[in-house]
C-alpha cells in the first residue's frame, strides 16, 4: 500500500485552500490515502454557509510593495477540487475538536465535505509513517 | 522505534505557535521523538522576555474582508503546551544559528524551553527518515 | 539512497524563500535528492526580471503590534542559496503548470534556476516516500 499524505489545514484564504485541495487531489490520483485535519481559520472556511464565499488571498497578495496581479477568486474553486479528490480515492476530512471548541462551531454547521470531528492524537494514528504537511 | 516528527518553526504569531505546540504534544503523546528548529519570527517569540507576551494572530484573522471572530490570546498558551510536550516524551527544541545571527540574539536571551543552538545541516541529521513540517 | 525532500513553494516573501532555500541546501548537503515545485506567489518571485528584487517579508514582520526589528532584505539572498544548493547535489526546481496558467507566465520569463514545468501528479511521482514540505 502506498504511503499516506496527511494535511493539517490551518490557513483560511482561498489560494492556500486551493493549493491544499490540489495536493490532496494529486496524492489521491496517485493512489495514496489522504488524511486532512481542518483547524483554525481553515475550519471557519469549511462552515456550510461560508464555504462558497470569497475568503481572500494570503498576505503575499496584498503585502506592502506588492505588484502582483490579483488572482480572480472564481478561478480557485477549492471546495470542488476537494470533492473531486474524494471521488478519486481515499480522502478523509476531519475537523479538529480543539478548534471546534475555540470557534464555538457545532458539527451541524460544517459542510458535508467534513466527515467527522477528531482530536490531534487520534489524527496522528492515521498519519503513521506517511508525509505530514502543514498549510 | 517510531518515526520522528521534525518541525521548522518560522512563524511567530500565537495561533501558528499554538498549532505547532499541539502537533508536538500530539506526536510526543504517540511516542514519537520530536525535533523542533526555531527560526526567524518564531525565534523572536521564544525570547525569555517576550515568550509570555501577545504575539498576535496570522494574517487570516485580520485580512481585508475577514469576518472571523477574534480568538482570545489567553486561550492560546502555546509555551505551556510545549512544556507539556517535553514532559510527555522526547522533544528537543533548538534555535537556528543563522537566525540567531540575523536577529542578533544571544543564547542567554532565550527561554529555557530552548535546549541549544544548531545549524541546518546538524538539524537534518535528526530529521532522518521522519516527517518534516514547516510552520 | 537517502530519502528525498520535496518542497512546495507557495509563499513569495524573501524571508520564507530564504528559509526554503536553506532547507534545500541543508538537505542537499546531507546527500538527499531535493524536488521543488514552485507555485503561486513564489512562482511570481522566480520571474527572471523580478528574482533579484525586494519581495518583502511575511506578515509576522508587519503585523499589528509587532515590535520586531526589520530584517535587511540584502541579508537574504535566497536565489544565490538555491544556486549553491543545486551545485551541492541533486536539486530539481519545477514550475507548477496550473500556476503558470493562472498568472499567465510564459516559461521564457522564468529565471534559469527553474529547470522545467510540470503538473502536480507528475510532481508526486518524484515525492515518493520522502518528506513533503509546504512553505
Amino acid at each position: 500500500m502506498s504511503e499516506s499524505v496527511s494535511l493539517v489545514l490551518f490557513s483560511g484564504t482561498d489560494d492556500k485552500l486551493h493549493a491544499a485541495a490540489t495536493i490532496a487531489a494529486g496524492a489521491s490520483a496517485m493512489g495514496r490515502p489522504v488524511n486532512v485535519l481542518v483547524q483554525f481559520w481553515a475550519l471557519d472556511a469549511f462552515r456550510k454557509e461560508r464555504i462558497a464565499l470569497d475568503h481572500g488571498l494570503a498576505f503575499d497578495a496584498v503585502r506592502p510593495g506588492s505588484t502582483t496581479a490579483t488572482v480572480p477568486a472564481g478561478s480557485l474553486p477549492w471546495a470542488e477540487t476537494f470533492r473531486q479528490a474524494k471521488e478519486l480515492g481515499d480522502v478523509q476530512i476531519r475537523a479538529c475538536s480543539a478548534s471546534m471548541a475555540l470557534f464555538a462551531i457545532d458539527p451541524s454547521e460544517l459542510d458535508p465535505l467534513v466527515d467527522d470531528v477528531c482530536g490531534i492524537a487520534s489524527f496522528f494514528l492515521d498519519v503513521g509513517d506517511g508525509s505530514l504537511v502543514f498549510i
